[in-house]
């Protein structure tokens, strides 16, 4: 019979949405199952939230306190959908009563935090993922099965950006994630941090960094309402504003462990452009670009090519790649959203289930919180910084 | 308190599988969702697959005769994911059974069956949908919105793709797909009705065709598994073979009523092309492009935009297109096969909750039927043939 | 010591000027040069036209009547770029004084025109190329050479089009191009015939055609310029309006003497499609795709590519592709229509100097009149209509 | 009459072809011409190749020795096509003898050396350009116009690439590009300084840089043909390899004056990049995106577009673009390398002929030395760099 384990939801927003579908879906995915994700209880501290989100998301129970969860003792997984400022002190009681968590990103908002998250887990042996689920698409695993049989050679070097333009606007209102005490970070840990993730995922750890952070627009107008509209709701100019208290633009240079040198650009500010991450990566026997806007698809250049037919080869994920059998029968069915959540709690719950490794985990989250510190660091030092990278 | 509705799945694989996702994941999109739905029973001839299907989708009970869902009082819903020749007698007994009933492209395989599909919902006022899903896609919403807006002014002519490249190797497996008895006809019905939908849906009903079928590859290998794997599995060239009686390449040219001319291709011979759904629509105030392999994006051009600026925007939908509230909060998050499946879910759960008029249904299922028999017959005759159509 | 080779250019339009930069370009790209070109005389019945082609141009000589130049000894070549209905008697005289013939496209108003100019040119045993250039892009030379060395298989089916927007304003003025007595036909001879010439080299001899043609716009304003704008210059829409007599929409579906099935589609009234030549072919082993707006590429997939890593491959022409050594040592520097003329006019010469076939030349030209000529019929008559093969 | 002016042509390989095309091709293109341009004499050290110079780009002189041309006070202009170690003797000399200087890039092989060659127009009064071609392409010359309207409001932020793969394979031979002597630089001479031209041009004059510069591949088999290959003839791997002593790969981060943040990367080594000059510019009202590989087109997205219908815009540049009446009279005609050529020069001769300025001229190709020379450093010191900034 098939194993069923009990999820406690912390937080009712878009996350929350995100993770549920992915709950219910994955077993018909996945079949058999690894287990089946029972609902248990979604926590929210807005009461209104909290009982719509048991509604909306079909949990058996709402509540408003996260500890209700904690500590409950039939619950195996915590999922944290949280602002960054709530991860660590949640996380850091549910591996104490040894649930095993799933994390929205960024971790945490300091490495020191990040660090005692991560040693906490291994004492308490349990299971983890954060919840970088951009490298779970098909075509970002095909890259990575590339890579790693060397079919592109040694990687010499690569960029990768992450430009969207929900907050260009002036008057897009001050959620928090323009607000440092919540986020930690702007920019940079809202999405710069899917790069990095992707970047270490594929080229490898970083060594040292060099980053260049800006705050183009320094004061936003308080929003009248909670939940977060990630600036689709342009405030009317005349209400009050309140200091940005964190970067809108970063960008920065990285030099890996294994000699690639690369650049990251993220930005939420790049008119046009909506969810644009893209990699492109060289190595000594060909390359790799991907756009995630296009993302049923991966272009690679084999350098083995003969000279006249030789070029970028656009490669429609299906059955034939990574996840095929699981996903839909004919490629470009397509791959939205909902697919790399799927792929991302499998995973997760194989790990719990069958106790295998899981990845991103609560080391590699740390790890680029690590890589954030640096960065941070070398925006204001205007140096290179050495990345600290922690044992496993 | 949420309604609640019943549905009998009939059928279990993978179209089992995208309803499934849909029918769970459809009210956390939609909140507050018309209706919630039970998966009560799925139906497979197969004892086998229907007892998978159960555990697999998430269903309370299975059954191997599809006699015992229609016949059950409980159920609201039936939903009819066989193959092509099995949907006549099932919607038949299912609408006498007042069920509202989903059924999966084509409709049936002849007009005269699907003329009295249509006849019965009106007589036992059931709602109806056909599984014509891509016009579901929010670019394709969007391109209805500008249509009907006047914003291209009058359509004068336009071009439709569906290209895929799953059959073109002659080792491909004899799927029931190539097999006129079960399937009717062969890519025609596949998969070029889903451009007849969506070129009937934003340029208008059509007036008279001209067609060409062939069929390419004569004669394929048996497979020797019952599930259709859409020739992803290739065969050894040894394996006994037998005819293939359908069409596998079918081109033809459309006459619509209001004066726009227009060509539809469909193969799933097209090496490289894997679910090349295209359309291009010419107006007298503009034109829109749209690829179903990047379906995060619509491109439009204006008229009336001055001409050193004038050219196709390439618009990414997200909150500010159709449905937009409901999908996800950042445009090019990422819209795949479920995000389709989903929205053509809560339209027609809607259509029975609150009787409004769903789309495509019976009568549009209909009359692609008709569609489809005058370019068979035109494939005959290799003349215009005038396309039927029914006073609704 | 290189041979020259006098050219007499009769029109001093647009086209006069592509060829002339060919006629001075040619041997730098070409070296050594099969002879250099000397421009010796411009005629245009306007003689301001004509006295300017001079010195624009850079011809030695100037005229009014191109009797002059045809009976001039000294002329080896006659340069037809006026509009279409002067060809014949131009090209006959041409002929029959010996001269070898370059002719702008479509080479005449009348496939009885075509056959008779065509004839001559056996009689009188000169060299004839006729003005389809966009053949002579690398991209699409790259194709021949896939296509000939069976690295697509055989062909199954095809689309071309060619789609501009310069008529689509009502206010377009009424350039020769809408007059049936100077263009002979509309859309399908000025750009049309550019995609059967293609599809022709390409696929094969055509066969049967099953055409729609229509005219949207049926009267423009007068223009009170001579020289043809091409719609750029928009009229006021107060000034006189006269009939458009010739077809502005153009689509037809091709059956090939080698069983290859297709369709090209042509329009000057396709809002932000400015020279939108594309073709896509599919083969039994592979496929390709062009499109000169983005011309340094092709796109081609091969079947035999494993299916993890099959793809279209995205190959930018530079000097490991056909004429690569002539043109640019770097991919991509560019090939604009400077360089499509320039391989032209090298063939052309080079056909002449060496006696070597040329191509398209009259035989081809006189083809391609026929096939519009089935096309017209077709169109009348809505049924398909046999096209006429010369023998070579 | 129109002006006439002699050019000296020193060097007689790819650029010289270039410029001669462009030297017999401008005045038909631009009527009437500020001058024409008599090609008088070519030279190159290698005598067979002045010869073949001679011949094949149709001078009326050739000669080993460019002091016959520099001292010749017949020669107006003085156009430098060799190797980058000799640009600044040559032009030194030039310029004494008030010849006017048309110079391949880079401009010199140090800052110092530009210097003094800027400060000796100044004090000779003569005009010069410096061949960045690309800049000329009328789809950037279209965003420097959007950009010095305001279209795009104030620029926030940027990246640049150029990517080629002509060096990728470590047996391309040892061009002159490869040796430090004779280029002065590597990828960053060569072809980042075409980026740097482009950035400065549209964004503004750089202040600091921060740089990263590697050799990838240490030593290359010796070429035993003189004319550079660019790499396409690879060798065989048992060629005695000599050192390479320039960078192949570089990327650096810019801070400009007027606070704008950019990237630009450039390398030989990127497999299936052949001329990839991109660069993508946000600023508070729009972003523009421009790809050479597709240069007829650039993309521009204006903030002001309602939401529903804001997109990148992909305009192709056409008649009412930028020098449109001057080239193609209609879009996607096609732009080259010819047409880039063309129009640099006729700025050229338009400048000396009507005493107006030219641009990029030697201040401009000056300053791109100094800020070379400050990438240089920065890759050496790891650090920021201020760039200096002549007074013009």
């Amino acid at each position: 019979m098939t194993k069923q384990l009990n999820v406690g939801m912390i937080g009712a927003g878009f996350m929350a949405k995100a993770h549920s579908v992915a709950y219910v879906s994955m077993p018909m995915f996945f079949y058999p199952a690894p287990a089946k994700i029972n609902k248990k209880i979604i926590v929210d501290s807005n009461e209104l939230l909290a009982k719509e989100g048991k509604e909306k998301f079909d949990f058996e129970l709402w509540s408003t306190d996260w500890r209700d969860v904690v500590n409950d003792s039939d619950i195996d997984i915590v999922d944290i959908c949280v602002p960054n400022n709530l991860h660590y002190e949640i996380a850091m009681e549910a591996i104490k009563a040894k649930k095993h968590v799933f994390c929205e990103k960024p971790m945490a908002i300091s490495s020191a935090e990040a660090i005692e998250m991560y040693e906490a887990t291994k004492q308490y042996n349990v299971k983890t993922m954060v919840a970088y689920n951009y490298r779970k698409t098909p075509a970002v695993l095909l890259a990575k099965k590339f890579i790693e049989a060397g079919d592109i050679g040694e990687i010499l070097d690569f960029r990768g950006t992450y430009l969207q333009d929900w907050s260009a606007d002036p008057n897009a209102p001050l959620s928090w994630r323009f607000d440092k005490k919540i986020s930690g970070t702007g920019v940079l840990g809202d999405i710069g941090t899917h790069v990095v993730d992707i970047i270490r995922y594929l080229v490898g750890e970083f060594d040292e960094v060099n980053a260049h952070m800006e705050t183009y627009i320094k004061e936003r107008p308080i929003q009248e309402f909670s939940a977060d509209k990630l600036g689709m709701h342009i405030m009317d100019s005349s209400v009050e504003k309140r200091p940005v208290t964190v970067d809108d633009y970063c960008n920065f240079s990285i030099k890996c462990k294994n000699g690639a040198f690369g650049t990251i650009e993220a930005t939420r500010n790049a008119w046009g452009r909506k969810n644009y991450i893209t990699f492109e990566i060289h190595g000594t026997k060909g390359s790799i670009y991907f756009d995630y806007e296009n993302r049923d698809k991966i272009q690679v250049c084999f350098a083995n090519d003969p000279a006249d037919r030789r070029g970028f080869r656009t490669i429609i994920t299906g059955p034939d790649h990574p996840y095929g059998s699981n996903l839909w029968p004919i490629p470009a069915l397509g791959i939205g959203y909902t697919e790399t959540k799927i792929i991302e709690c499998y995973e997760f719950i194989n790990g719990i289930v069958n106790d295998k490794p899981t990845s991103p985990n609560f080391f590699d989250g740390c790890q680029i919180e690590l890589i954030c510190e640096a960065i941070i660091k070398s925006s204001q030092t205007s140096q290179w910084e050495k990345v600290q990278v922690l044992s496993q």
